[in-house]
């Protein structure tokens, strides 16, 4: 019951269950270490894989999500209450704030709860259906997206969207993947998003490891780039989108959807149909997750500003629906008005 | 005849001279070990504050200008012949390609030589009267700028602009520390400014040795505050301004325009005349330097991308003059048409 490589044309995954659903464990790659080295963590209860979410051992929404369901099945070993278990999706849903794919993948893992209870083999097929339809999922909104760009496409993008923020594939960085299958990709501008660095340090990584042309680029060299003419598209992922389009995101997205409005290149999200929340109205209404000035003032453990300065670290940023050129997902490419548009993607569901 | 540190309101100096014209020699704070470690080194030759320039141990447009004047009165020293003198000027134009300052420093030298000939102490008169007069002009324009600032002002700038980039005061920081100094700045918002960190690492640091309210952001949250109503302007400095306006700037600058514009926001460049390149009429004829790509998938030595991977790393960027409400200088705050109004303020100094 191992968990194999998926068939889609990527050498990365972040995430495994190892063994048996009775008596095997869950790992996820420590993203934090790349892209210097590649280790995995094992986790054998639903806290360990909580804390792996919040100290981002795994980051990315769609990977939030799978690790999420992958800590219940844990968490439904460890318990021996209902209670208990009640418990395990507490820690689990408190562990990341802004990431709607962690509610989406902890509501159908309750709804398995409460159709099969505390059998761990029928919650550990149902984790593992999240994952696997994340992958199909990214396949088929990569293909859709793909469609979406220019022949010989020079795209921009921020953070990783790709097989390290999902269960494989990617969301923005899968419509990359797909354009490139489809031999129209000319070469991928890869923001090195700071603070955490994932362009830099995941991006480029999982890039270079499939053999994608792109380039690594400073936040602050974006709108230089798209002047010069050197950007046809723009690409981001998604942490959450409200019923009216409005697209919570990696902090810095805004201001790319920003310079692409000025400079008339087309901005799209990409993001699996489980990282709608309709039930939240528009941007206002998603929580933007603050994290700490220490993740600011230090990169990767060295410091570089004085000791004792102040720091913001607002961790996503809302790029308002009216900036988004089209929101592609595995059902199709939605476009304005987003409000009856993205309902019709969820019925499609 | 050493060089005392100015009575302008701030505690720090990027350069100084050490002892007489003729036994002396020229200091730069390191400010590539900022802000872990405040360390001088000392030159004793044009060749030695060339490569000082080059490898960014001074940086800042004003403070490269000061450091060549210098420069050639060490080159003026050491040289036997006017041809090794001529060779002098020639390694320190070499230095970098962007910042005017230093080619109108190294003129006003040139037309030292010509008055005075190899004569050490009157050259060194001129490099510290091209010294003191920067401070003067940076204090003269930060009033200036001041002026152009609401009341309770929440400014964010970009790079380090201030004492350790001129002789002192600063250029864009200027106009925050007489905006200060009048009681009317609430903060700053200093973008880090990748990949060198002036913003994080310098900026940073003189405003916390002055006392001056200040936060850090990455430069990917720049419109992310403006969206959220909390910038109400953005001044920058320039390393040269053609005749219409447009401005060559730390790489990152060109975007805060944009976001600026679109926010409503006034977006200000604050510069000495020194910086003025009438001779060059638009941003086209400005050119761009094209640092290492080393310097980007590096921090501090600290690598954050695979290796092998390509980085583009262009130093600077072009803002045009349409998006720059207003460029103070010494000599008042120019306003569009800036062909107009720059070429009248340089009659006027």
């Amino acid at each position: 019951m191992t968990v194999e490589p998926t068939g889609a044309p990527t050498a990365v995954t972040p995430l495994r269950w190892v063994g048996d659903a009775a008596t095997g464990w869950f790992e996820l790659l420590e993203q934090r270490a790349l892209p210097t080295e590649e280790r995995w963590v094992r986790y054998d209860s639903a806290q360990g894989v909580a804390t792996g979410i919040r100290d981002m051992v795994v980051r990315g929404a769609p990977a939030i999500g799978v690790s999420a369901a992958f800590g219940v099945v844990l968490g439904a070993r460890q318990a021996a209450t209902d209670a208990a278990l009640d418990a395990a999706f507490d820690v689990l849903a408190a562990s990341r704030p802004t990431a709607v794919n962690l509610f989406w993948a902890l509501d159908r893992m309750r709804r398995a709860v409460t159709s099969h209870g505390r059998d761990v083999a029928a919650l550990w097929r149902e984790a593992e259906s999240i994952r696997t339809e994340d992958i199909a999922a990214n396949v088929a909104l990569g293909d859709f997206g793909a469609a979406c760009m220019p022949d010989a496409a020079r795209i921009l993008t921020i953070c990783n969207t790709g097989s390290l923020a999902t269960a494989g594939y990617g969301t923005a960085l899968g419509v990359i993947r797909s354009t490139h299958r489809q031999g129209r990709l000319a070469r991928v501008l890869a923001c090195e998003t700071r603070p955490y660095l994932q362009g830099a340090r995941l991006t480029m990584w999982e890039l270079a490891k499939d053999g994608l042309p792109a380039a690594l680029i400073t936040d602050g060299m974006a709108g230089h780039c798209m002047a010069r003419g050197d950007v046809d598209a723009v690409i981001v992922g998604a942490d959450r989108i409200a019923a009216n389009g409005d697209t919570a995101n990696k902090i810095g997205t805004y201001q790319l959807a920003v310079l692409a409005h000025y400079h008339g290149i087309p901005f799209y999200v990409a993001a699996p149909t489980s990282t709608l929340d309709l039930a939240t109205a528009d941007g206002a209404g998603i929580p933007i997750e603050q994290r700490s000035a220490a993740e600011v003032v230090e990169i990767r453990g060295q410091r570089i500003a004085p000791v004792g300065v102040e720091a913001l670290h607002p961790a996503f940023d809302v790029t308002p629906a009216a900036l988004i050129d089209g929101i592609v997902t595995e059902a199709g490419v939605a476009r304005k008005p987003y409000v009856r548009t993205l309902a019709e993607l969820r019925r499609m569901r």
